[in-house]
């Protein structure tokens, strides 16, 4: 099951690096590795020495151009940060053992993604906009720096446990999450729709739709969920058109 | 208080590797390096480069001849291995976070230190009997063999885990959720406002309004949250009743 955990590294510039998080990702049982633009070689020697027992994982390595291809049928997104900004600064971030349990929660219903960004600045303030959550790995504040593969390490190491914890309790019914392309897809359309009834406007646009839109990722919305909101979305901007005196669109409702 | 705590390396073969522990032991408020007899070269570029902020704990790590010296002042002593033989196979082993509390507990004493062997075999059977405990850090089964800095990193974060909990930071969740009462006002005036642009409506109201409920109150909205929410249902109220061509109410957006 922890097979269906992928670490996705967004940009990394060292290949001894890359190659650490491979051997890494071998002893905590993850397969996936997805790099996003990557500056490194892993094909150099560095590279291969470090992944050691983890080789099988580096030569699988997937490379795509964009966070959102690496992400695009994950169901739970987590990012990683030294510094928690913008949206996430007041809610949606944790320690790895706050927000590791909810991603091995939804490792059944398909891929979730563990993402981690260049060494030398991490994630972009975009980048972690489109996570799912956010974690800090609490560390001395003198030097909150750590290296990627250590980095990577602790997270592995805390979904390995969480993973384990939750193999004693008894399975409850889990509920399906929709793909982040399909919720990527519906945000847009709710956002077309806030700024159509003139929720979303001004200079505080975009704080605003990211509070909403984090709230309901935070929710991890099921298929028929991203449905409903689909439906509202289509409901707002007819109203903005037409006004509430003329007929709803569809008679059969919203999942019509 | 952390300070009290020290990293003991039995005969490190690697310089990049005392390099990086060197770093992960300045990122988790360490600062306490012992060697034990090392074939590797702390003065190389290589260990010196790794070490990155951790450098100054590098240039004042201790070198001794043996894990007795290393660890004679100390009072507890944990040692590390992958597998688990002689005396510690029934008891006075365990994962990190079974282990560390009780190095924690102890170090407002006076030192006590965590113990790794080298690389390519750990600590000998004689060494590991010298310890008071011994840590095994879960892996998958197919690879057990973590790199020596990983394994230090794991242990420290576990180590700052378990002695920020001993402070009591931690305890409590670190988002804050709006009071019940709260959310049900909001909630009040959200099926209101849905209602007011005909998105919840004829005998699918209740059923589709009560998954809009659901979604929400499942992510645990913030009190800030619910004010965003309280704004919308404002906003969709008016434009049910004066249509979009008309300013918004409130030049101030949803939290005015």
């Amino acid at each position: 099951m922890l097979s269906n955990a992928r670490v996705v590294l967004v940009r990394p510039h060292y290949p001894g690096n890359v190659g650490s998080v491979a051997r890494a990702m071998s002893n905590f049982g993850l397969r996936q590795l997805t790099l996003v633009e990557p500056h490194a070689d892993v094909n150099t020697l560095e590279a291969r020495r470090l992944a050691t027992h983890g080789l099988h994982i580096l030569d699988a390595a997937v490379t795509v151009g964009t966070l959102d291809d690496a992400v695009a049928d994950c169901r739970v997104v987590i990012g990683t940060s030294g510094h928690v900004e913008g949206v996430f600064r007041t809610h949606g971030y944790g320690r790895p053992e706050e927000m590791l349990p909810g991603l091995v929660a939804a490792l059944p219903d398909g891929p979730c993604a563990l993402v981690f960004g260049p060494e030398p600045s991490g994630l972009s303030n975009v980048e972690v906009a489109r996570c799912h959550g956010l974690i800090r790995i609490p560390t001395d504040s003198a030097n909150s720096s750590l290296n990627l593969s250590h980095a990577v390490t602790v997270c592995l190491y805390e979904l390995r446990r969480a993973w384990l914890a939750a193999q004693g309790v008894g399975t409850h019914p889990t509920q399906r999450i929709a793909p982040f392309a399909d919720q990527e897809r519906m945000f847009a359309r709710l956002r077309e729709a806030l700024e159509a009834v003139h929720f979303v406007w001004g200079t505080k646009g975009d704080a605003l739709f990211h509070a909403v839109r984090h709230l309901i990722a935070r929710a991890r919305p099921s298929p028929n969920e991203v449905r409903i909101l689909y439906g509202l979305a289509r409901q707002l901007r007819w109203v903005a058109k037409h006004g509430v005196s003329n007929p709803p669109p569809d008679p059969e409702g919203p999942d019509g």
